[in-house]
């Protein structure tokens, strides 16, 4: 990651000087704001704003349930009732706004989840820096031979080198390019907004983003998921950190009841049940597809 | 508006003991934040969380536009500059989350503005207060002979008492058999969620209501506009002035550009065109509808 | 269900002259389109418009995919893949438009699922007509004593009676006086905007309601299953039997997967390993709440 | 546009047999249906659904307002009406589906449109095209002197055929590498999620979008305009003109209250009043900025 002087002493600056307010504070969060988080080479994710913390996920729970929800005796075992049986207007009351620093391909990956409220910077308007994503050696895998959708041993030696060298190498002179284009040094200039087609999709882009801890963890549950690429995992994860620190009591219940669980299907429900009477069930006798069964071996472990 | 007393000493216990933050403040809200702003009879509007102020529409703003933006002298230039251009990203970086009383009709209006984030009082769940709305008499007025959709003169002498007579006696009649109803001495008491069909739709309800700045001006603009309903224009309007102590610069923006403006048609801005030129322009040479001519004289005064 | 002679005669007329199109037809659908399918006592359900099948699931998941998909045998394994690993946007490639008439009541719930468009009949404009729900005696129900937010035993005897005598005669009631504050007979007559609100919650409106098919599965979910009030259970039922002759593959995943499955938390899935192993799991050394665990023997059944 | 032999036939197919339905059908709709209207040098835009037509937003207003509509005497006032009162809800009420083959660039601001279902060809899992989009010459803008988010004068000469050469090249250079990584003929094959990042924002992906017809009015608004870029511009233009066959009475109305109208602040409504009073108004007197009277004078004509 790459702050620059002027980035860095702003950070300083808003850090400094706190002010009194009568709003809910989460402490937890204070002690990340402003702050860059590192991610991947040249990334990072910064918490900009946040509202609400985890007496706002039952105060406005109790809002709706009245005087009714005073027998639920603590926060927390309201807060694990709300997630059990996905309820999720009252986590929708707390809002996190991030500024991301993230390559463009990510960024398209990201920007599918439609519940949130994003400014990105222009390409229209304004030049992008030389930064692009180069994997780490570790990181470049080969496609995946079972799954057409990911990823299968890392590359190797000389292979592994010569993508490294292809991706520096056209990072480079496409921005070199880019850079020739937009010039307007004895010549006209190409607009921003047509030379910003010449870059590679490993070029960064940042964004202020916006959304509320439902669809965050909505986000994060499909993002920190081993499913999803390892490049937009690493955001999903540091921002799962900083939001235990937010809000601790519905982080732990997200863990144990959407993370750390299984959904399973009237008919996965069905040999649970023959299992348990002693019933031996193998995938022929299971109704389950083979990538079913898989699955569901994972689950009962 | 009643507010029980526990009520009130939990709003000066919140006000009591501000806590340092290093997020954004706007000394204009933290003076409102709990406290309820009194609307018709028995609601109010209470402000339980803000995030960003004018500054942070402007951040998000110039996170777009990079470098470019600085050639625009301030703050205030910005703002009016994203809003006369219909720049909404910006203004979704401000969020508001209010405690309102209201009665159910009017929550029904307010409720088809989708782009929010609500918790209800639960009438499955808890038993509805004895408080409904009645009209103040000068509020109680004729259907309009013009409109289908509005009101005409107020309603005078016995008419006006008769009605008013009627909605106490309804609204206390219903709810005393939804009381009886609901009662498990001496009977098994019928459940909630059915008595509360007999309540009509003057009886109060609440809610947290929580939405980001470009939505909110979007709901202020139809809600506190000259043909929404009176009562839900109430509420609009108090929400106003706590906006405009919270965001004055966006406000300010929103007044000159949205609710003091106007929206020309194609065929209007042709006859601004030849009237300018001098020509004199009738209903019958405007090419308009008597509807668009009488909205059009409207605007050129 | 009371449908005029007139809506009788609009709902034949437009099943009498079919068109050619080149659209996606399901022919399933096409036998219900603006039939009325009687819903409690004034109730209906219409579908007056949908768009896609089955096939328009697949289509839109290989445009994703592209040729990787062709491996998926069929286009009923592929929808179960679809449904088991929650991918939402294929199914949101289907849209349904319903006409829908409904007690206020029961539609303040429906609207709390906010992705959908609505158009409901406006009593600021127009005149509510003299219907109101009145539950069948085996449907008045208790106050559950377990549940907060649920109904109990059937009322009996001369309680059931008295219940449905209030209804009755409050909803007779406020009509009567509705219709006399409006009339302009001898009299101003009170705008319809306020006269309504003298109208208790179980009075009919009507509303056309536009969704799509990932988001219709996500109410039918919430609003078919056991613990939703009974009278929208009704509505959620009956869009069901429509639903599953228009995409009868998606439906009959949506049931495995969703309706007939279960969500267990990462405590559940660790009792499930242990049970397997031969362990005697009680709720005491499971780690559960006494609700979290007879939440689990009904899986474990 | 390069449709393959195979594409061509799966649309004839798709042409060749219209079937019955009863629901609402729009005859110049049905003549566009799967037909690829081209865009760009490699682009399209084809309809592959839509539901309602213009007696779809008619119907739907006539529910809210009941007969009360009645007295507008046809589908076009009414429609009209909805228009100028930014009634959005009718217009909701119809839906259109299409496949849209388009750069990277494009579809990356084109995606900002939120409140859209979109189904994007997925790089993880598929391999993408080697197909760039490459400006006609004429297309080929400097940066704009005057706006920082605009195109200037077209580009000459040697830079032109600069610019061009480097476009070819770099894409053509990007695209070897990018095969070159996946291969797996003698090596492992890079993983296509990491490949992807390779291949400049020029290359064209396709989705599948679908969108209602207000929300489809207001992307159009947007993107047809003048200050548009021009590759987004094209393409809302191909698909106002379907929307012309689809739907012409909401069309016109849009082109006369939305697209030809314009939008005064109160500052320039009152300096409109004094001018036709007669009095000589400049920017100095006006009130407004420099930017701000520039777009009003535009509007005076």
């Amino acid at each position: 990651m790459t702050l620059t002087r002027e980035q860095q002493a702003e950070i300083e600056a808003q850090r400094a000087s706190p002010q009194p307010t009568l709003r809910a504070v989460s402490p937890g969060m204070e002690a990340h704001l402003y702050t860059a988080q590192p991610v991947l080479d040249h990334g990072f994710v910064r918490v900009i704003d946040y509202m609400g913390d985890d007496a706002a996920v039952v105060q406005a729970a109790r809002v709706s349930y009245g005087a009714g929800t005073k027998h639920v005796s603590n926060d927390e075992g309201l807060i694990r009732y709300l997630m059990r049986h996905w309820h999720s207007t009252p986590f929708e009351m707390c809002e996190l706004k991030l500024h991301v620093k993230l390559p463009v391909f990510v960024a398209r990956q990201w920007i599918r989840h439609r519940t949130a409220n994003v400014n990105e910077y222009s390409a229209r308007y304004s030049i992008l820096d030389r930064e692009f994503y180069i994997p780490a050696p570790e990181m470049l895998a080969a496609q995946s031979t079972v799954n057409n959708q990911g990823r299968g041993a890392t590359l190797e030696g000389q292979e592994a080198a010569r993508v490294l060298e292809i991706l520096k190498a056209d990072a480079a002179r496409c921005y070199d390019h880019y850079e020739e284009m937009i010039s307007d040094e004895g010549q006209q200039g190409l607009a921003r907004e047509l030379a910003r087609m010449n870059l590679p999709a490993n070029v960064y882009t940042q964004w202020y983003w916006k959304t509320d801890l439902h669809n965050l963890l909505h986000f994060l549950r499909l993002r920190a998921d081993a499913h999803a690429q390892y490049e937009i995992r690493v955001y999903a994860e540091t921002i799962g950190d900083l939001v235990a620190d937010w809000v601790p009591l519905s982080w732990k219940a997200f863990q144990d009841y959407r993370v750390g669980g299984a959904t399973l299907s009237a008919t996965a429900v069905d040999c649970i049940r023959r299992m348990l009477k002693g019933e031996e069930v193998t995938q022929e006798t299971s109704g389950m597809s083979k990538g079913e069964w898989r699955e569901f071996r994972e689950v009962t472990g």
